[in-house]
Order: C-alpha cells, then sequence, then structure tokens
C-alpha cells in the first residue's frame, strides 16, 4: 500500500492527523494531490457546508465559534475553513485563529484550518473545495467555510457552499456599497450581528427592503454575467427565483444570542433545498463548474508548457513590437498544431467507429 | 482582392465608412475578423490612447466631448470608444450616445462607437483593443476609451489605455468606496469635475491624502494579484512606482473650465512615459496580456469543441455524482490526449533538430 493509500485509509478511519496531512498536501499542491482528492470523492456527499461572509469586523468568527460549540452540544462534528486570500502564507494570524478555535471550543471534534492563497488565487477556490471534500470524506458533519474578508475573491469561494450566510454589521455605511458588490445576490440568509448595538433596527429594515427589492426586480435569480464565460467555471448556488427568499436574523454572537435560531434557518434552508429539487441542481452546477475550472487550469499548464518549449512569449511581444507579426497571428501559430493534433485524433478514432 | 482587403485599403485610406465596418465585424467577431485585425496591426502604434472612467453621474461624456472639440480646434483627429458592458445590444442608449455627439461635435473626424459585450464579457476587453487598433491604423491621433460605469470589467477594459483618467464627482459620499474597487490603482490622473459644485474642495483633499498615503505604502506600484494567475492575460500599463504622481485637475466640463489644463495633464503622461521609458515596457505588457488572452480564449474554444465531440459536459456530471468518476479524473481524461498530442509533435520535431 502506497503512503498515500495508507493516509486516505487513515483519513477515513477517522484520524485527524492524517486530516491534517491531506488538506496540507491540497493547499501545496503536493505531488499526488490529484489523485488523493480523486480518492476522496467516492467517500463525500453527506456534510452540510455553509459559507459565511461579510465584511471585517461583523463578528464573523465569534458567530463561527459559537456555531460550532452549538452544534458539537448537538452531537454533530465540525470542520472549519477560513479562507484568507490576502495572506500567501500561513503565519502569526493563522496560529492566532487556530488557539481561539481551541480554546473556545477545546475539542478536536471541531476541525479548525486556514486557507491561503499559495501561488495562485484561482488556486484558492479550487483547494478550498478539495478541503471540504477532505472534511466531508472524514465524515464531519457540518463544514463552514468562512471568509476573512468579503473581497470579490473570497465571495467566489463561498458562494460554493449549500448554505451562504451573510454578516452585517449594524449601523455602518459600508452596508449597502458592500452589498451591492455581488453579496446580495449569494446571501440565503443576512445575519445582522451584535443586534444589540445601536442602529440593528434600521439594518435590519434596510435590508428587508432590499430583500424586496431584489424579488420584484428583472434581474431576480440571475447572477449577472455569470453563465457568460464559457471558460468561467463560476456556477450559481442558489436558486433564489424560485422561492427562497433570504431571511433576517438578528445575532448577538458574543452572547450566544440568536444562534439556535439562525441555525435553525440554516436547517430550514437545506430542507427547502431537498423538497424543492434545488439541492440537485445546485450539486450538478457545482460539479459542472469544478470540472471546467480544472480543465482551464490544466489547459493553462498546458500551455504555458508550450510557450516555454518555444522560448518563451517575450520573443513573440517583440517580433509583435516590430510588426513583424501581431498577437492573432501568434495565437493562431501556438494554438493551430494543438487544433490540428485533436482533429486528427478524432478522425483516426472514427475510423474505429 | 477580396473584399476584406478591399475593406482594410479603403479604411487606411481614411474612408470612414469602411471603419465602421471594420469595428462591426470586430465586434460582431464576424467570419474573417481575426485577419482583419492582424492586417491592421502593421498601421498600428501612432495614436495616443486615453482612458476616462468613473461612477455614473460623474460627467463622463460631456467631458469627452470637450475634449474632442477641443482637439479637434486643434487639428487633431478623434476616434472616442464607449465601453457599455449592460447592454448586451447595441439600442437606444448607443444611438442616444451618436447624436449627443454628433451634435455637440458635428464634425466626422470624431468617430463615436460604443461597445457592448455580445456574447462574453472577456470578449468585450479583446473587441475594444481590436477596435482601438482599427482607429489607430486608420490615423486618428486620439482615441478615447470611455467607460458607461465603473464595474470590475470596464476596469479590466480601460486600463488598456496609455493614460487613464479617473473622474470623481464633488462631495459624493460614493468617492472613497469606488476608489477602494481598484480604480485608485489604475489611475494616472484624477479630474474632480463639476468643480463648480459644493463639495469640490473637500473632494480634492481627500484625493490628495490618498494620492500620499499611497505613495508612502508598501504596495504602491503593486497593483494586487495583477500578476498571480498565469493565465489571467491582466497588465500593469502604468508604472507608478517610477515617479509619476496622480496630478488632481479640477474640471467644469459643461463650460470647457480647465478642460485645457486637463489635456495638458494628458500630454505631460505620455511625455513621462516616454522619457522614463516606462512607455516601452507598457507596451511590451499589453502585448504580452493580449497574445496571452487570445491563447486562453481560443484554448478554451477548443475544450469546447473537445468536450462537445465527446457528448456534452453533463454525462461527466451525472457520473461525478453517481461517484462513479471525479472532476480530477475527468479533467485528466479530456486533457490528458491534448497533453499528449503536445509531447509526441515536440518529440517528433526534435528528430529533425
Amino acid at each position: 500500500m502506497s503512503d498515500d493509500e495508507t493516509l486516505i485509509e487513515e483519513l477515513l478511519a477517522g484520524k485527524h492527523r492524517a486530516l491534517a496531512r491531506v488538506i496540507t498536501k491540497i493547499e501545496d499542491r503536493s505531488p499526488g494531490y490529484r489523485d488523493l482528492v480523486s480518492s476522496l470523492h467516492a467517500h463525500t456527499g453527506n456534510a452540510e457546508v455553509i459559507g459565511i461572509t461579510g465584511s471585517p469586523g461583523a463578528g464573523k468568527s465569534t458567530l463561527v465559534d459559537k456555531m460550532a460549540a452549538t452544534y458539537r452540544e448537538r452531537g454533530e462534528t465540525v470542520g472549519v475553513i477560513a479562507i484568507d486570500p490576502s495572506s500567501p502564507f500561513t503565519g502569526g494570524a493563522v496560529l492566532g485563529d487556530r488557539i481561539r478555535m481551541a480554546s473556545n471550543v477545546g475539542d478536536m471534534d471541531v476541525f479548525f484550518r486556514s486557507m491561503s492563497a499559495r501561488g495562485s488565487l484561482g488556486g484558492l477556490s479550487t483547494a478550498t473545495t478539495d478541503a471540504v471534500k477532505a472534511l466531508d470524506a472524514f465524515g464531519k458533519d457540518k463544514i463552514i467555510v468562512e471568509t476573512v474578508g468579503a473581497g470579490q475573491n473570497e465571495i467566489e469561494v463561498v458562494k460554493t457552499a449549500d448554505t451562504v450566510a451573510v454578516l452585517v454589521p449594524p449601523g455602518s455605511g459600508d452596508d449597502v456599497q458592500m452589498l451591492k458588490a455581488g453579496i446580495l445576490e449569494i446571501a440565503d440568509v443576512f445575519v445582522v450581528n451584535k443586534a444589540d448595538l445601536d442602529g440593528a433596527d434600521r439594518t435590519v429594515m434596510e435590508l428587508r427592503e432590499m430583500v424586496e427589492m431584489r424579488d420584484n426586480s428583472p434581474m431576480a435569480g440571475h447572477h449577472g454575467a455569470d453563465t457568460i464565460d464559457i471558460g468561467g467555471g463560476t456556477d450559481d448556488p442558489d436558486g433564489d427565483a424560485d422561492g427562497w427568499e433570504p431571511p433576517i436574523v438578528e445575532t448577538v454572537a458574543k452572547s450566544g444570542d440568536g444562534v439556535e435560531e439562525f441555525l435553525g434557518v440554516l436547517a430550514d434552508h437545506v430542507e427547502w433545498l431537498k423538497e424543492t429539487g434545488e439541492r440537485q441542481t445546485q450539486v450538478e452546477k457545482r460539479y459542472a463548474a469544478e470540472i471546467r475550472t480544472l480543465l482551464r487550469e490544466d489547459t493553462a499548464t498546458l500551455l504555458e508548457a508550450e510557450i516555454e518549449a518555444r522560448g518563451g512569449l517575450d520573443q513573440y511581444v517583440q517580433q509583435v513590437l516590430q510588426r513583424e507579426t501581431d498577437p492573432y497571428t501568434v495565437a493562431d501559430d501556438i494554438v493551430e498544431p494543438l487544433a490540428d493534433c485533436v482533429r486528427k485524433r478524432r478522425e483516426h478514432e472514427d475510423d474505429y467507429t
């Protein structure tokens, strides 16, 4: 049995150490990580994945702690992945987070892990998807994907969750701006955290108006330009067009007020997904997006190797600059042999059919 | 001589009708448009390309009108491309814009054209780059690329200009938010338009503070995650790290106040680009990005054809759903034959060397 096979066996047997090593291999894209994730896939599909996003200071990490603790009290196992695209290397902040979880929950069944963008932002999305699979195959009941900020990349990552909760701090002028930046569309639940602060009622009211405006807009259920780019690998996991109106929940994560109610709303959403068949659509779209993303990444790698084999891009740039050639001709020169190759192979295959 | 050869000849001879037809072919991606753009390339490199962006209501179109009129008075020819990713088809607004230009300038040497996202947002960027080439080859001295809004896609398009001017309306609370959203980094010049309104002085002051903060920040000159994604095709055309501090100009586009000064600042920036050698770097980066974008688009097309030839993505999704296979295995199945093709061809080539 190879080392990696042993590792998978240990992960499936519930060893946290093996889980941690698998996720590290995923994050580092160590040799063989693809086969690892391939082997995990057959064991996935049982966890509930919850995405938590919102601007910094909204109280996301405190709420996630309370969620984890509450699930644990109910006897459910929990994995947490914190997405931090701004930190290219794991460091102080990450360690701080781990201690935070350990001290509040004090229980290894809450497995906490930070994911950062090592090498590529596109890769962060793939790495998170793969890490979620590791936690799912391990047998975690609930997987919480928490973003550090609410930037575009973090939104891309978090929206692959089954249910997305958007935290809004009360009374901040940032609310509306933030929600405009693509967050409104991905929210299955809004949480006004720190609901004991002044301005919470107004924020709830503003959110309610926004949700109603969206329901009445011709764009309701359409998520911008998601489906336009054929190579985009984006998906549209929530089915708001078919009757789910995002509830607005008030919590005080520090004291735990409203957390039970929030978890109830999350459960309602999962129930709704299953009853309406949206869950099936969601999963299909997600797998299609996953495949497309991998295809895009793999062909990009192939292309880079081809450019390198031809002596690098710079010579082409210089020729374009000298007006000896032009970008379209260069692209044709590089891609045409590939296209030709594929065509010939297909014709060859036809001979046998 | 083919129809397209005649078209190019007429365009190079200064016929606006031919220019309009070429840009339509570019926008529609009509058969043969690639060859058209290839033929144009040799005749490009003389125009000065100015990008104008900023939030709706900042007065962009009025300022562009005045810029065009002022350049015309100086005897320079002008082309304007208005980017509107939100309108998938040309329609009322576009026609309105055309009439606007015609009535204000009344002169065919200001060639005005709207570009919208037909089919793909990625395509809008390529189509604009190609349309700029058509105007450049035609012999326009100044090409103004004006965005309708200031969304991420419009920013991507406008930042390929030689000089980017960001318009900021005075006294609006949106200013800071908008500038945070990636606009600050692309500005070579800030324009506080409607400078006769209350709050203009404060906006100028706030902008000045922001520019100074950027200069002192360790991120100065670094444009976020631009260079991380190897297939990204992004570029970093301004060289702010090497000593260009974005000036802040006040204009009242309606009356024409400050427009001459603004054009002077644009000329200063071009002069600075040339003197420091930044212009060369900028052009090299731009061509590299252009090639990468085309390569990405072309391989995406190739990939789509391959998926279609295999009966579509859905069967793979169903197999992944049934846990018969997994996304990585599917990606390997599709890309491996392509990689194999490339490998064999390369070995074959080695036989001759």
